[in-house]
């Protein structure tokens, strides 16, 4: 049967000192490391084996894919790296804390840009020390300045349509290790999460959340592997 | 200009051991992991960059080429991983150790197994210990049963030519982590080496080979940048 694992990247260096990351390829943390070889070594006990990974384009992210392959003995799966599975693009909150962004423009003001459905945070400026659109892993890509949750989902749901869902039709065994929104983004949909509540749902890092399809992908079971 | 990098992976536990290893997954040792990382900085330092990535299905080479891909921050580059940069297989040599092979058969048998470019070692048992045959990455392989150099080379030359040859003629830049054997195969063809020479041509771990191509593929230039 088709089985969907969504693995959420260990904690990175900026969600340590509590900064809007992005696009911004900031590393693991030791502790980010440790979770990735705990999510490994969870699914190997377990039983969990896969067919396909799937990944972004973002070290935190292809790092834990690594670390919890190398823990399965599974490094020589297939591994496809695309951008569309990134990050919400934070635009011009990149690398701000979170605590002196609420106070210089107050708690409501960046409740609205972290947590509505869509509307973006202000855009990227192009000077930006942060500023990834001349990198190269973005060759041809239209690096956007800004993104709110719904413009992550009008990418990353058209990827999972396009190269994620017909491995699933299979019968493939898929994983996808990416990011808190772009997770968010397949959550929503396979889950039927609504606009308002999809903000508020909390994927934790380094945590394997399970989905069991049917042939028709229709969802049998979701669960979070940690805390079975 | 299109490029090719040819890195041999560091160190294993089983090249520690002066063990036949084939395609037994032995992996690296602590120095094999720091001749990765150095000849990712290496690469780094001296300016090299890439396009495309190919490595075996074997724990040791695919994980050089994820240690030298995190010294030079391109974690994200596209990998393909394919059975056909495996190894030779050492058939019934596979785990033993080459002192005690010598001292039961003779040095003379040893090195005609070793060193002579057609004749294979005896056919590994189907149940030696060492038997990779019913390995889930080798599903829809014929797993040989033991391989001379020449019978290696019939594998990665066409390999080469269906899969990276098309990348350098489009200009890219190449890095192939492999193994000791399956390099000589691409060294044979590349820099025309003889039967009898190339089976004692030794590829040191760790070290980047480099080969400046024209655009027409010919080779320019050949050096090891661990000697420049």
């Amino acid at each position: 049967m088709p089985t969907l694992v969504l693995l959420r990247h260990g904690q990175s260096q900026w969600n340590l000192e509590n900064r809007f990351t992005g696009w911004w390829d900031s590393d693991l943390s030791d502790k980010g490391i440790t979770e990735a070889r705990a999510a490994g070594r969870l699914l190997g006990e377990a039983g969990f084996d896969f067919d396909h990974c799937f990944t972004s384009l973002q070290t935190r992210a292809i790092r834990t894919l690594h670390l919890m392959l190398m823990e399965m003995d599974r490094l020589w799966l297939p591994v496809t790296k695309d951008w569309q599975l990134n990050e919400r693009h934070y635009g011009g909150l990149t690398g701000l804390n979170k605590a002196e962004m609420i106070a210089k423009v107050g708690e409501a003001q960046v409740k609205i840009w972290r947590r509505s459905f869509d509307v973006p945070p202000p855009v990227m400026e192009a000077d930006s020390p942060y500023q990834v659109a001349s990198d190269r892993r973005y060759a041809g890509v239209t690096v956007p300045g800004s993104e709110s949750l719904k413009n992550t989902i009008d990418r990353v749901l058209p990827y999972y349509e396009a190269q994620i869902v017909p491995k699933l039709r299979e019968g493939q065994r898929v994983i996808v290790a990416a990011h808190g929104n772009s997770l968010r983004a397949l959550e929503k949909h396979l889950s039927n999460i609504g606009d308002d509540e999809i903000v508020g749902l909390e994927i934790p890092t380094g945590q394997p959340i399970v989905y069991e399809l049917g042939d028709d992908l229709a969802v049998k079971e979701r669960y979070n592997l940690s805390e079975r």
